[in-house]
C-alpha cells in the first residue's frame, strides 16, 4: 500500500469517506500521451467539493453577491495512483479531515468503477471576508455541520 | 484556397489584419489524438481579442468594477484548416471587420511559423450593460479607435 | 425568435434533437465577469457529440490505437443566445442535421431546465485517416445510424 | 514567513532556482470570484517544466512516437501564497530539488512582477517504459544535466 504523508492509516482512511460526486473523463481531458492531463483532477476536487459543501448548504451562501465571505484554497495537493484513460467513471471522495477556526483540511479520494483508488489528495480552505481577505472564523452551526463524522482540531 | 461564408477574398482578408498576438501550444492543451484539442484556439481568440482591446485602451476600463459595460461575445466560429501540435508557436492575428452600434464583428487567423494558416474565424462581440444586459453604444472615441482601417457598417 | 444562417426553421429545428447530454456548470468554468466563459460551450458540444457517436457504436472504434480512421473537426460554430451561471444543469442536444460522404454536419442545441435555449451551434466532422489525413468515406452501415432521422445530402 | 513541509530554509530555496518561464493570467482561468482559479497553477506549472526538460534536452526525445519513455507525475502541490488577478504576469521558477533512480523532485515557485511570491509547489516527475509502465532509470548523462546545482539524493 502506498504511502503518503497525510494518511496514517490507508484503509481506515478509505473507510472515513462517505460523500461522492461522480465525474467522467472528458476527451479534452486527455493528453497526448493518451491518459488524462495530470492538471484534470484538481478540476475534478474543486467540483465535487463544491458539491460537498453544497450537501451542508455552505456553498449556496458563498456564490451570493451580496454574501461578505468566500472560501478560498490555500494549498492543494495530489498523488496519481494509477493512470486514468478517456470516458472513465471516476467516483470523487470528499471529507472533512480536521476542522480549524476558520480553515478546514479537506482531503480527496477517486475511485474506479472496478474500486481500484487512482488519486489521493487534500488541501486546505479557508474562509475569508472579501473586504479585508482576512480569515473568518466558522459560526458553531458551520462547524457542527462539517463536524459530522470527522475530528476536531485541538 | 478554403472557401468561408465570411470572407470574400481571402488574400485581401488575410492582408488587411495588422495586429496579432502569440501564443505556443501546452502540452495540457493536446488531447489523446495527439494535437491540439479542438476547443482550446477559442481560448486563443479570447487571449488575442482582449489583447487587441487593450491596444485600444477599451479592456482596462472593462475589468474595472465599477465600470458599468463589460463586452459580451454573441457568437464565434472557427474553421480547422490544418493540424496543430504541441509547441507549436502561432500568432493570432485580430481585426474589427466591421462595426456596428454597440457590437463588433472581430475576425480571426491563426497563422504558424512557417506562415501556413491553421485557424480562420470570428464572432461579434458587443458591449451591454452589466445591470440591463442591453446593448450600450460604442462612443465617438471607441467607434474612432476601432475604425482603424475597418469599414463601418452601413 | 433569433435568426441564425443555419437554421431555416427555428421550431421544426428545436423539435428534430432527439439526443441530449446533461452538463453542469463547473465553478472552474466561470470568469470574472461571473458568467459561463465563452469558451466552454465548445467543451460541452465535445462531450455531447461523442456521447452521440457513442450511442451510435462509433466512438468505441475510433479511440482503439489500432484502428485506422478518426474523426477530426473541420469546422465549429456557436450563438450564445443567453447568460449561463455556476451551477446550471443544460441539456446538450446532438443531431446529425446533414450527411456527406466523410463527413457530417452536427447541430448542437444547449437547453436550460426552464427549457429555454442558452446555446445554438453546428460543426463539420469529418472522418480522416490516421495515416494520410484524408477523408474515409462512411460505410454503408455508418450512415444508415446517423440517417436515422436525418436528411441525406443530394 | 510561511512554513512549508517542502522547505527548511526559504530564503536559500528561493535563491536556488536559476531557470523561469513566463505567464499572463488568461481571462478564461479566472472563475467568478474575480481571481485565478485555483486549478490553473499546476498548468503553468506544466508548461514551466516541460520548458524546463526542454532546456535540458529532454522534452524533445519523450515527445517522439518512437521514443520508449515517458515522465509521468506521481504527485503534485501547489501553496497559495496570495491572490493573482486577470493580466497579471507570473515567473514561473523552476528546480530539480532532488534526484532519485528514476524520478527527480521537482520545485516550483512563481513570483509577481513585484518580487512577491504567489505560489510555492513541489512534485515527483518518473521516466517510465511506455509498454511496461516501471521506472527507467535516468542515464548518466540525463544525471548530469539535472544535477546542475542540485543536490543528489542519498
Amino acid at each position: 500500500m502506498v504511502k503518503l504523508s497525510y494518511i496514517e492509516d490507508f484503509k481506515r482512511w478509505e473507510g472515513e469517506f462517505n460523500f461522492f460526486h461522480p465525474v467522467k473523463v472528458r476527451f479534452s481531458e486527455t493528453d497526448m500521451f493518451g491518459h488524462l492531463n495530470n492538471t484534470v483532477p484538481f478540476t475534478y476536487y474543486e467540483e465535487a467539493r463544491i458539491e460537498f459543501f453544497k450537501s451542508k448548504g455552505f456553498m449556496q451562501e458563498w456564490v451570493k453577491p451580496e454574501n461578505e465571505t468566500i472560501p478560498v484554497v490555500a494549498d492543494l495537493q495530489c498523488d496519481f495512483l494509477s493512470q486514468v484513460f478517456f470516458d472513465e467513471k471516476i467516483n470523487i471522495y470528499v471529507k472533512a479531515a480536521s476542522i480549524g477556526r476558520s480553515s478546514v483540511d479537506i482531503h480527496y479520494m477517486g475511485k474506479k468503477s472496478d474500486n481500484s483508488i487512482c488519486f489521493a489528495g487534500r488541501g486546505t480552505m479557508v474562509q475569508i471576508s472579501k473586504k479585508t481577505g482576512k480569515g473568518i472564523p466558522w459560526s458553531v452551526d458551520m462547524k457542527e455541520m462539517l463536524k459530522s463524522g470527522v475530528r476536531v482540531q485541538a
